[in-house]
């Protein structure tokens, strides 16, 4: 997505570690009517697969998750991170680790909002290595729901996540595909 | 606001404790089409007051206050709880306790995200002792920007904390404002 492409070379900080803050319109202030074109475009992309539920994870996927649900009309349940593993009955859990944080979390969702009849889009602000989209596709598995797919704001490809799900016939949209970058030479996305 | 009182007591949930839960339309999952009636009342409350931006607290705070920021067509600020107090000068921070965790976090912004030229509407889904909200106002006044007011989706009246804030002159709107709650006798609102 051209738009989306141009605003992380134009305000997008590539730090050390293969960190690329977008802090100053996605992760810490959102720019909103930007973030709804955003969602607007996912919708555009899976606005025919019967989409009626959105996942995602906290904190940052849940202003562009419930943007899109917005378009499709329909709920957005997002994720927690739990500091216990020892979950009860109620909810599904999966373990999770960060790459941004570097450490492990269990993310649960109560088995009350997901269930075999849901049609279940994942959204998220960042793919990189794909623990959190394998974490919450894993949830969705648990549930009985069918998966849609998984639409991403921003996909790191040269960390080989979203590839990998990709392969397993997973349909995962990404809007904009970062093939390498570097603080000297800058972005190149995949296509470029 | 009628639509949000009846949602309360038909599907909240009133636990030990004072707890309210409402996971199943706002915390965990999120009504969208409901939600986005919320927030364009919000709109509806707050709509001449030169708003550019919304402030909110992660992480059950952020769907409200994008989809409220969609109807203002600006941004949403998300205040981030950060594990350690030692901050550099890049934020302003502010000590919160937490009456649903039972812990203490530093609250933190951005300063290249809230400034004096700002009118900031804090929007957030609960106020009950206002700690939370007492926080972002704490901010607010560090970034010396004005404070338009607050939007609350669901106060708790009976725990006080906005009405102490209305009386520092504060405008304070909350959809649903609970006098009383308990598990026999449910929920009353205020005027009932």
């Amino acid at each position: 997505m051209k738009l989306l492409e141009e605003r992380i070379r134009k305000d997008g900080v590539i730090g050390a570690g293969n960190v690329l803050k977008v802090d100053c319109f996605l992760n810490h202030l959102i720019d909103v009517p930007f973030a709804d074109e955003l969602a607007r475009e996912f919708y555009r992309l899976f606005r025919d697969c019967g989409v009626n539920k959105i996942l995602t994870i906290e904190a940052s996927g849940i202003g562009i998750a419930c943007l899109t649900a917005r378009f499709f009309d329909c709920p957005a349940v997002f994720a927690k991170k739990s500091k216990t593993s020892n979950m009860s009955g109620e909810f599904y859990s999966v373990p999770v680790d960060s790459f941004t944080h570097g450490n492990t979390s269990t993310v649960i969702v109560n088995k009350a909002y997901l269930s075999p009849s849901d049609k279940v889009l994942i959204i998220d602000d960042f793919l990189a290595l794909g623990n959190a989209l394998n974490g919450l596709i894993d949830i969705v598995e648990q549930s009985g729901a069918q998966l849609v797919g998984a639409g991403i704001v921003i996909e790191k490809a040269f960390q080989g996540g979203g590839d990998a799900i990709r392969a397993k016939g997973i349909r995962v949209e990404s809007l904009a595909m970062i093939e390498s970058m570097s603080p000297e030479e800058g972005i190149r996305y995949r296509g470029e």
